[in-house]
């Protein structure tokens, strides 16, 4: 056994004028509290700082840049680091990064039981659009305010474990844990914001969404014999609803632990990575049933093509 | 609307000793009374003509040569195809393929309203092992019997839609699904017989195997915007337990159908093949959101590898 208890740290919803250091306060508090009920690892959702400010359409340099980070730790998000260090507990964190250079990514890293930033990941795969839609209900401007994450999909060897990352909408993609599940992850974690409704079919709900979140995580988990725990914004921001959803899942697919609510939540979980042992080494063991010369379109087309 | 009225056609058990003109008997019943409920296609099982003979274990050539068709159609299945033609009605159809160079494969064809065979599949995802495995509760040798197959993962226009064929274990591959996906499948045909128990872990029986055959059908329906059509062969065979489960899952990755027994049995559903287009055309439209430059691992590498 190598367990290590887990706590996926929801959060209700942070409103457009909530200050960034208000939010920090409402994260050390589920550290804190996550740490007094024994876990060594505190996942934290995407963008964790501020609202989900991809649904507002800006065309001003400076309006969009006000919502990115650019350091980390920052005066602001220091004090996380500095109460994760002193209970000797570690944390993955979503943000908007915005580099030195300028660029712009959905990203998340990964920090250690001793408060340093061991592991980085930027979204891969954003959902959305660049231009202004009339035709949705909401904007949801991913596309627009982000690039494509440039780091691939690391693993990371860390807190007794291969930790692998992974934001929001990648969680569709069996492509992203594919390559996590090539690296031998034991622990993917993901942090989401999902709007409750579709933004381009407002008959599908939070039921329906809530079941495509989950199928996607378990699927994920079961074909790549890995924990997963995936942390949720949740709640109405900005009065536009988030579905929620926070849960963990096992190696075998199954859920064995999820949110009560839309508000700050932990769900915890003892997560024994030496139970992604049978998966990996049966009916998983790529390298026995892989057949790589038959997946070639994966890599080589990227759109969908009808045949002749 | 492109609606075809498809019929998963389950099987119940085949003995081992059952004649296999009785077993076409069985067959072309079913596919009498698709017809006259409306279906358009009927899908048969894996290796649908007899028993699920990996499950023994042999070493003499003649004895495993007993399993396979070296001709299709041949004189005993020749029926099926003869009914079908007359009914107007397409069906798919697993069987053991033995090539005219003695090579052997598990495999599936579809054949057309006019009696043709329009494709063919053979199964690159074999499950199992080679040598007899005393440390199993009972054998699973399709990789002692079988080549994977070297077809790759074709998909055919006919029947007023594009179709696909993987079988069994396929499902739970991810890759098998993309690769159909990126040719635009609308309908994904599959065969499959799953002993009820794992035989490397007694405590995981059918209550676990369907969530895992249910969840990766609905996965890989759902991430490729396709139907998709499982049929079991089902019931005890020789004393050991198939475990059932045929079902038929929409392009949002839900059941809408699903079997009732273990024995022969109909499950009908009018497949909309323009369903498929919301999904293709927003959140899974491959063109806007793959991330090829990233996915490279899913082909270079065949077996998983922990990081240094």
């Amino acid at each position: 056994m190598r367990t290590i208890r887990v706590a996926a740290a929801q959060s209700g919803p942070i409103q457009k004028a909530e200050p960034r250091d208000d939010v920090v306060r409402r994260l050390v508090a589920l550290l804190e509290e996550a740490a007094r009920r024994g876990a060594r690892l505190v996942v934290f959702p995407e963008l964790a700082l501020t609202t989900f400010f991809p649904r507002w359409y800006m065309e001003e340099e400076t309006d969009v840049l006000a919502w990115f980070e650019p350091s980390m730790p920052s005066p602001t998000t220091r004090p996380l680091f500095d109460r994760a260090r002193e209970l000797g507990i570690g944390f993955s964190l979503g943000y908007a990064e915005l580099t030195p250079e300028g660029r712009r990514f959905n990203t998340s890293i990964l920090v250690d039981e001793r408060g340093e930033i061991v592991g980085k990941y930027r979204k891969i795969h954003l959902p959305g659009h660049v231009a202004y839609d009339p035709d949705r209900a909401f904007q949801h401007l991913e596309k627009r305010y982000f690039e494509p994450g440039d780091l691939g999909f690391p693993v990371w060897r860390t807190l007794g474990g291969i930790m692998g990352m992974c934001i929001c909408n990648d969680r569709r993609w069996p492509e992203t844990w594919r390559v996590l599940g090539l690296q031998s992850v034991e622990l993917v974690m993901l942090g989401f914001n999902t709007p409750s409704v579709n933004s381009q079919d407002s008959a599908e709900g939070p039921t329906q969404r809530l079941f495509h979140h989950r199928l996607s995580m378990q699927a994920g988990a079961y074909q790549n014999a890995t924990w997963a725990v995936a942390v949720a914004k949740a709640g109405v921001e900005d009065g536009h609803a988030l579905m929620g959803g926070t849960l963990i899942v096992d190696p075998n697919g199954e859920i064995v632990a999820e949110s009560a609510t839309l508000e700050d939540e932990l769900v915890l979980y003892d997560c024994d990575l030496d139970a992604c042992r049978f998966g990996k080494q049966t009916i998983f063991d790529f390298a026995r049933h892989r057949r790589t010369e038959h997946y070639g379109l994966i890599t080589s087309r990227t759109g969908a093509r009808p045949p002749d």
